[in-house]
């Protein structure tokens, strides 16, 4: 599993408030930490308490900050062009970045794939059109193959790109999971090689009051389902410890007694 | 999800003592304790400290003891034919009754097969055969065929036929939960209406040092994959919390906030 890490995040108090004061050292802390916990990418998102205008300076210093104690793979969590460029100018100076994300509609798609092949950059492709969040297995799956085709056609390969289903809160969705797990067997099954396959877990659990047990339950679905890479709390660790066995049950780790641990050292 | 409780047991301490004793009280509170933690059917087992000879009447004590408290199924856990009726006629003078189990040996399957329609009891069927416990997906599903044919050939409906993949620890097998996972699927596919699917869960991490959070996560998988019986520990909190989250997930049960509660209210 590929585990790009939810917490430099603005939205969160510790970074919306180091943001703001212009503080690197939380932002390094918690780069450091989520490492520390197994993340293989972090995502870096500003949040939304600067102003519009101030974004791509904020992207850049966040970026910057977090590339100061790691060379690891970032993912840029912004729906804005621009905000985008800044943002992995500064983390392919050293190391690779990921774009979060573009949709399946056509003009977006075309414009992030081109920074794709500028930054040489994996993308995140959402099951989302001009027609909104894909409600079927089917009409994800189509996007699915859309931005796959997008991806190849400007030469990146079927394992730069990462499909996302969307994740909906279970508290309004209660057909979505069953939906996901379709979408994620079926984007498996798009190519070969095959795309790698992620999700946004936490919205799943958004307003619920059980989020760590529905989170890593659905986690673990997700993993059998065919699911590779996860955008979630690898702080959580009853989550990691979940998604590590997952892997442990299906062959792909190798067993022994400390598997957790043994995890914990690679 | 229907859940075998397996704490009924002569090899757990508190129930082999009360057996040696011929204590009842440690047998109907075993009992209500299980099925106030939501179990649906209690296996009963009267482990091997009993001498052979002494078994059949040990296992009428133990299921007519259990019987005082509740009219639930009752599974008789064991391979001997003359033990197992004994139990199904304790068992059923009340309620109903399971056979826990038969394997697809030809005559081993013809006598239990003859007791479950006298007894008009549901029956396990394991996936082993003269040539031991069958290794593939394919050799289990073969043997699981046979069972469900002969069950059908007496008289039995589909449904009260539960085809058991056989678990093998984790420790000793790695590759044996991905073939548990594809077996249950098929095994669901075997006939329509469908026979049910159940697994000995503990037996996975046995000798495991993670053992809850193995099962716990196993479970999860196995119910994706169309488990829908399981014989397990009730008592285990986090395990029955995660099997009642993978029914929500799944839009088997309906989520509200307290769908933990709501599962143990009804």
């Amino acid at each position: 599993m590929f585990v790009i890490g939810e917490r430099t995040n603005g939205m969160f108090t510790s970074i919306g408030d180091a943001i703001l004061a212009k503080d690197p050292q939380p932002v390094r802390a918690m780069a450091e930490q989520q490492l520390g916990c197994g993340a293989n990418a972090l995502d870096i998102n500003v949040g939304t308490r600067v102003p519009k205008a101030e974004r791509p300076a904020v992207m850049q210093w966040l970026v910057a900050t977090t590339r100061e104690v790691t060379d690891i793979c970032l993912a840029i969590d912004t729906p804005n062009l621009e905000v985008m460029r800044v943002g992995l100018e500064a983390a392919c100076r050293k190391g690779t970045g990921m774009i979060n994300s573009t949709t399946g509609q056509a003009d977006k798609l075309a414009a992030f794939m081109k920074l794709a092949r500028e930054f040489k950059a994996r993308i995140i492709g959402l099951a989302i059109d001009e027609n909104g969040v894909a409600a079927t297995a089917d009409a994800k799956v189509e996007i699915g193959m859309r931005v796959l085709a997008a991806a190849l056609d400007v030469g990146l390969a079927a394992d730069e790109v990462y499909l996302d289903p969307i994740t909906l809160p279970l508290n309004c969705a209660q057909n979505a999971p069953g939906i996901m797990l379709e979408t994620i067997r079926q984007f498996k099954m798009l190519s070969d090689p095959a795309p790698h396959v992620v999700i946004g877990l936490s919205n799943l659990s958004q307003g619920a009051t059980e989020r760590g047990l529905i989170n890593r339950s659905f986690l673990v679905m997700a993993i059998q389902a065919g699911l590779d890479a996860s955008i979630h709390d690898p702080l959580d660790e009853e989550l990691m410890n979940a998604m590590i066995t997952a892997e442990v049950l299906l062959n792909r780790m190798i067993y022994s007694d400390s598997y957790l641990k043994a995890y914990r050292q690679t």
